[in-house]
């Protein structure tokens, strides 16, 4: 079995450089108050209430500060101390971080170390040139590596406002971030990592790229998709539709709101209520909710009808734009929005069909991802708790659902995990997680079997005995969201997306003004016969400057044109990856590069 | 000039249907009160407290004692007479329908004739067998026809509901609705329009043609799209996207809600508040808005960046769905519904391109209701009243927008009418009517000036000059609404709608189960090597029963197939307009026929 992060060196080491930041600020700023500095996923952080504001800027002195101090090695030693003797250490103003100035949050860290439990301090320490000795003590559980020789590989990151306590009441300190690994590589590794993320990060290359953009007046995680984001949509949003057409599903389009009755029925009021919106109360009349899902409006459809046992399975499909009323901290950018598009289906089955239904639907995940170049996906089962009562439903359903997830995905030759307790209370689901370009996990698409609902809203068809039955509905969307799925997809491809779903893909740049009018021509031709998306660049800059502008909005392909080529009917072509292709025309540009 | 209704004939000959049908009432049912009878738009009506509840079957008997007093040639007669003398007639129990037992609602009648007016009666009698003169007398200010015998052409309509004096506080009346035309002629083919209309309801042949449908748990007004719909709406959409792509226009989307300031700022949190869902308010922290119109969205996104002189102009295109709180009663199918899709466009131009701008307008609508084949429609400019001071922004551009609609309108040859007063209070527009098929008018697509929002929300781009100027808004929508503009299709086509626009193109009919097989085989070539909408109607009914069904659903194709087309390779095709075209190959078909 791997070891625990928190019992690791590097948690230790991640320790240790807290100490060593807090030692170097109350050597740079006398006065600063300690609180709490703990290790923590990718390092450390120091929460210091400072004599006066901290600025990013001051980081680099400081840990200059640190790098002096830890080559100093100073042995870093535990000793443990009762309750009495530990307020007084405190508060002995002739240690440097101590004395009753400062004390005021390791006094309340100490009263909050319960009776009986060790109190220990880790001291390390350092003479002057002039024989001095400035000590450095922490009240501390530890443990922590055994000399500041040994924090190598370390980098102040930030600064931060934080809450004492994380309470909103209390005084905010500054936390300052920093990161240690024992190696210099790793360190380098990691800082890269985090470069790359940034280049990567979907809101920046939204804004860019010009795929979407938030407005504080229309409010928080409620994106607005701007023209080239819009196309994406739609091309992604056509991909689907013909894929899911091809396969049997309908079609639908259903109301955001609906009077609240219909979620009393399906149960949202109740067990949903937190991510709802706030409702729409017309005192006199009725009250609307904005939809958190599809599924009860889809529901409404089924019932709208007779439904014979030849008539099923019923495949509803439908773009359908919820809205979440997500915590306003919990929102981020288009991964995790208050408004997005599930790709969401529900599939209306008898029970003979679920194994066959499950597959096709696996099937159809399986193209889709392939399709969007995302192979580094695994497959998450979730089933029953066998200890738990939440569960819903006959016990021979659940094993019946359950059995159709696992021979549906092994029919498809799907790898997957089986992760007992994180079935929905209503039946077993099966979860796509794809690991992003940075080795950040994401759960995108879900296929869920549910009992719940068809009861809720008594569904029925009429079987072939005439009587009546209950049908099995599964949810299912392959994306997930739109909106998530396309802020993957920015980061996976850098912005850089693959031919076919490139906003604009080709960008035709004339060389000068007298070259506009062929450009024009050559946009609606290639518009018109081939039915690329095209752009002409024909601002007054140079051509220079128009292939650096285009290459940055990563446009697959450029085609310039100058007066040689207009002479001989050919395109000058770039493309985004390769560089220049040199001269073509437009059908060798059609049939080798593009296509 | 043409004739008012109010002074014709015919407006006198249904008045006098209506006094013929209160005098059927009292000679049948003694003790009714009767109250007023007015002619209306396509006929007339009576209301009358009746002793008991009169149902819709007892309206033949009512008809027929009204064709009986008719012929009796009646003469109507009209007399003057002092108020004290119209108070005893009425209260005069030896004329039947006359007396305190019935007066409730004429001496309240007569109260309400002002001062000074005369006050009128119109009398008519006939003798019985037994020489016994039975005299119907009514308060009436006329005017009237000579003689009942002018009353041939009538019929009683059908029977409602009305609250006396249309307050819900009074006791409700029962309306007795009737229509009458001079000829019988005239009576026949009112009577057949009206079957028409029936025929060709939108809502009625939505359910039968699985386009729509409503659903009490969802709310009045909401429609949800059953798969033939929606595939309508798809190709709807389709159409005008490609349209507005080629016009240089960029798609967006946007939120369905935003944050209440977005709403004050744009003045409808007050000019708007009664069409507005009521309001979601997290009492803590914020308040949003369901979106009623999707303006001030595509103007965040107008502001999100800094445009020059040489971006203008900017057209933002969405096929936004918007909601709006309609008084239940005012709904009506999807013609006037809760929640609707505009085919919404914000076009941001400076002002010299004002003219160019809507003329594009103009001609984009032009070729949109042309598509749809909706020839029958006229253009209302709706100018400022010169007298009224509600309008808002400087004179001259007010006359620099209204002769740019006459200009585009000159431009693209198309008729209008002046409407002075009918502009909005931010500016002119161009409305355009629709005749639909029974000669109803319908308000549809709507071409808007704007000065005011361009004001409100300070939009700028940045001129020749360097300096900023501000942009005029130009609101469009050629459907006007897309469910709206479905709804007219659906009427005007009665639910036959062009190949191109059909649901489902093409029914392949398999003849017997063994002809199946085959039978996917084509539709899986129509779909994809011609891109057609097909359907395999592979139920076990018998063929004549299957081409009664694709009849009724209206598809345009039917092809079938059985053995001897299986060997020969071709299908047996029929029109939904020339019925049965013979065999031909899938070459033939599509060559001669489908496209």
């Amino acid at each position: 079995m791997a070891e625990r992060y928190e019992d690791s060196y590097l948690y230790r080491l991640r320790h240790s450089a807290a100490h060593l930041l807090a030692q170097a600020v109350t050597e740079l700023y006398p006065g600063a108050k300690l609180s709490i500095g703990p290790p923590i996923e990718n390092g450390f952080y120091y929460d210091i209430e400072f004599p006066e504001p901290l600025r990013e800027e001051d980081l680099p002195a400081l840990e200059a500060k640190m790098k002096e101090l830890a080559k100093l090695d100073q042995r870093i030693e535990r000793s443990e101390v009762s309750r009495e003797d530990a307020r007084a250490l405190i508060l002995d103003s002739s240690i440097p971080c101590m004395g009753s100035e400062v004390a005021e949050y390791k006094l309340q860290l100490l009263d909050a170390v319960p009776e009986g439990e060790k109190i220990s301090f880790y001291n390390q320490q350092r003479t002057d040139r002039e024989g001095v000795q400035h000590r450095f003590l922490d009240l501390c559980r530890g443990p922590h590596v055994d000399s500041t020789k040994e924090i190598k590989a370390f980098k102040l990151m930030s600064i931060a406002g934080a809450y004492w306590r994380g309470d909103v009441k209390n005084k905010q300190l500054t936390r300052i971030y920093g990161t240690a690994f024992e190696t210099k590589e790793e360190l380098e590794a990691h800082l890269e990592m985090i470069e790359e993320a940034k280049r990567r990060d979907h809101r920046i290359l939204g804004r860019e790229l010009g795929l979407f953009m938030f407005s504080p007046r229309v409010g928080v995680g409620l994106p607005l998709w701007l023209p080239k984001g819009a196309q994406l949509r739609m091309t992604m949003i056509d991909f689907l539709n013909k894929e899911q057409m091809r396969r049997g599903y309908l079609p639908v389009v259903t109301p955001h709101l609906g009077n609240a009755k219909l979620w009393d029925v399906s149960g949202h009021t109740i067990a949903y209520k937190d991510k709802m919106f706030p409702f729409m109360v017309d005192d006199e009349k009725e009250t609307f909710i904005l939809k958190p899902m599809n599924c009860p409006f889809h529901i409404e459809i089924y019932r709208s009808s007779l439904r014979s046992y030849r008539d099923l399975p019923v495949r509803l499909a439908e773009m359908g734009t919820v809205y979440r009323y997500e915590q306003s901290g919990e929102v981020a950018g288009i991964m995790r929005a208050r408004g997005f598009t599930q790709d969401d289906a529900h599939l209306f089955v008898r029970p003979d069909q679920l194994v066959e239904e499950f597959t096709l639907v696996v099937d159809l995940i399986q193209a889709v991802l392939s399709k969007l170049g995302l192979q580094n996906f695994r497959a998450r089962v979730g089933t029953k708790d066998p200890n738990s009562d939440k569960y819903i439903g006959h016990d021979e359903n659940w094993e019946l659902a359950t059995n159709a997830i696992f021979e549906a995905c092994q029919a498809k030759g799907l790898d997957y995990e089986v992760s007992p307790g994180d079935a929905a209370f209503y039946g077993p689901k099966l979860d796509i997680v794809i690991k992003d370009a940075l080795g950040r996990d994401w759960q995108m698409g879900t296929v869920q079997v549910d009992y719940n609902l068809p009861e809720r809203f008594e569904l029925e068809y009429i079987g072939e005995d005439s009587k009546p039955h209950r049908p099995i509905m599964i949810h299912r969307a392959p994306f997930g969201s739109l909106e998530r799925m396309i802020g993957l997809l920015t980061e996976q491809y850098a912005g850089a997306f693959p031919f076919w779903l490139s906003p604009v893909q080709i960008a035709i740049l004339p060389i000068a003004d007298r070259h506009n009018e062929k450009a024009h021509e050559l946009f609606v031709r290639l518009r018109d016969e081939f039915g690329y998306r095209c752009e002409v660049d024909d601002r007054r800059e140079t051509l220079g400057k128009k292939i650096r502008d285009n290459q940055m909005q990563k446009v697959p392909y450029m085609l310039i044109l100058g007066d040689k080529d207009i002479e001989a009917g050919t395109v000058g072509v770039r493309s985004r990856e390769e560089g220049d292709l040199g001269a073509m025309s437009l059908e060798e540009l059609v049939k080798s590069t593009v296509s």
